[in-house]
């Protein structure tokens, strides 16, 4: 029996899902015993020149009224009128798939509860890491694991970026401009550069990783790459790692930690390696240790690859939706940023001896360059104190 | 209401998933809803100083006549009694869930089918990668993908004497002795060295990226590492690429290709990073492109790690196990490894231009180490009979 879907918004992802679905249609129907059919496309837009053209509709009734529609695919993007439908398909016991961070990251909570309420399903494998499997295996592959920690790079326009600052030595400036004319930056890159799509995706991936205990994106302190300079890229030679923007989660004693900052990740992490507008995230569980979900974080096909594994998952789950996945609010605080300790480089050109009576307390290892020094569990306030004291001084994060 | 499990073989994975039910199971009933709670443990061997010491029986009766199991987890081993066993327990509509990668890839088509006709689930996430999730992301993430080639290093203890090699220079023999004695090989290692172990594991990824069409192991060629010098350690600098034994799988246009070697992997290539006892699964899909699954290959908890993801599966499943994942014998037929073509290097010590006359057919292409050259899409045949003209000369796969 066919399963019918329509796709919200026909963009990058949601043509992709139509082209998933003309490409790999059959084979999908012979594993899955799931005949996928696409029944509509809302857009406000019309596609004269595409094989789905006939589906196209401006009239969202067509779609919500339609008794014979299992699953919607929103791929619109913001938490606007992307909300509304989602709530309007949840309230009648329709599944919905989606790729919006945003939405899931600022009203998931909310979104979750009705669906369980009305018996379907609300899945957003593609709202972190584009085509890697990253929810699923947090939720399911892994279910039998405390999650300690998760370190991603979970943005590819800014890996991009820091890819192309350092093979071609320009600066950010000119790398953001080659990635906006690439197709790999948006005009407006901010949500990009400044962390905030990082922020959105760790928000959910730290709300897993506590089992459902919300954590909102504005509670995680974000830091983006838009300051970065060449002599930050230059510094990955001497400090033997390659700076990353990295979101960050601990589940650590004393509280959850979570933010997103530029990081140097030491070249014997694999994380290292990750290159261009590849993603990765590495998840260290309390059973399993530590693992690493690696793939392209964004494009048409990728990431509609991933909606389409949480299509087939709605499609073959109907009825009886997936174990409950509730998120809960207010019952996380993360440690304030300031109190947060971390494992820090400092730099501070060629005035090493200054720092290392700065940060005596600390007991800081110089490094073999002369001009920067390890903190290792120093607070960012501290840090941030310290710094202040040592005219000029830069510090980072680093991994391991 | 609680799902009562059995443990059919308390070893290494067997004690492991009974320790993560100790450590985890409440923060695994809040997540899941599911109370998993551990009946009986099956072993001819007594384990008086085991917490579960009182749940030890040496009666198989005790497990397959209570009438409240929902699920058992054979890690028993071996294709003997595991294999009387398991179908015993299916038969009953008793799910069954293994890290048992010989029982699997030799009787998965028989024992798919049992489970199917029974209701119940027949669950082997740990049969490959240990902890990693990797039959899962494939069946379920990866399904809107048609798999068109996986290389994966699947095998901790093979990667690991290699890692030794290289870190220690020492040979083959002085490295297997010490992964023996550091308990990272077996006293019989013929299993793991030889490559049979990946050869299991890549039957069953074979399987599953041909959409259950069953590759059974003795149609893979499987060569392993006990044969390897330091001197092919040592060429890893030369080839700037890292020497790993490759379980290799391609769904070719001639048809399906897979095979176990000692492969150069370049340094470009993420696999290259993977060291030690760490496995790692590389799989290339129509829609996602390439994606990685990187983690602890082996070990009590890991495996154990994803024979729990596996329980909860099957628990949550209950009543209505996940779609049918059956495997159809004889509709597949792999091209001959004789006639899979495939990129090569070719070693001749300091006899390059010999070397360069005998593949000329194939526009060879010589390394700077001048001692070697690269051969693009030449056939195993081929390469062995040209190889025999060049007296001494060795072939190795590469992969970029």
């Amino acid at each position: 029996m066919a399963v019918n879907i329509a796709i919200l918004g026909f963009g990058t992802v949601g043509s992709g899902v139509a082209d998933i679905l003309a490409m790999n249609g059959a084979s999908i129907e012979a594993k899955t015993g799931k005949k996928i059919e696409l029944k509509h496309i809302l857009d406000l837009r019309d596609f004269p020149d595409s094989p789905f053209a006939s589906l196209v509709t401006h009239n969202a009734d067509d779609v919500f009224e339609d008794p014979d529609l299992q699953i919607i695919i929103e791929t619109i993007g913001g938490a606007r009128i992307a909300y509304e439908y989602t709530k309007r398909a949840l309230s009648k016991g329709i599944s919905v798939v989606t790729s919006n961070k945003e939405l899931v990251s600022t009203h998931g909570v909310e979104l979750l509860k009705i669906a369980e309420d009305n018996g379907c399903s609300y899945l957003y494998e593609a709202a972190v890491g584009g085509g890697i499997p990253i929810i699923q295996p947090l939720y399911r592959d892994l279910a039998a694991n405390k999650i300690v920690r998760i370190a991603g790079i979970v943005n590819g326009t800014t890996n991009y970026i820091l890819s192309q600052m350092k093979d071609n030595g320009i600066s950010y400036e000119e790398a953001l401009k080659e990635a906006q004319e690439n197709g790999f930056a948006e005009a407006d890159p901010t949500a990009d550069v400044e962390g905030i799509d990082a922020q959105r995706k760790l928000s959910i991936l730290s709300t897993i990783a506590l089992e459902g205990n919300y954590v909102s994106p504005d509670e995680i302190n974000a830091e983006g790459i838009s300051k970065l300079t060449l002599d930050d890229i230059d510094f990955e030679e001497k400090a033997q790692a390659e700076l990353k923007l990295i979101a960050y989660f601990e589940n650590a004693d004393n509280g959850a930690i979570a933010y997103v900052a530029p990081t140097y990740v030491a070249r014997g992490n694999l994380l290292a390696s990750v290159s261009g507008v590849f993603n990765a995230v590495m998840v260290d569980g309390n059973a399993l240790g530590v693992s690493m979900y690696y793939g392209k974080g964004a494009g048409t096909m990728p990431t509609a690859s991933a909606v389409f594994g949480d299509i087939i998952q709605a499609a073959v789950t109907e009825g009886h939706p997936a174990e409950s996945r509730l998120w809960k609010e207010g019952s996380v605080k993360l440690v304030p940023y300031a109190d947060v300790k971390a494992d820090i480089v400092v730099r501070l050109d060629s005035k090493a001896d200054e720092l290392l009576k700065i940060f005596e307390g600390y007991s800081p290892v110089a490094l073999d360059c002369g001009d920067a020094v390890i903190v290792t569990s120093i607070t960012h306030g501290e840090a941030d104190r310290l710094c202040a004291q040592a005219d000029g001084a830069k510090w980072f994060h680093i991994l391991r």
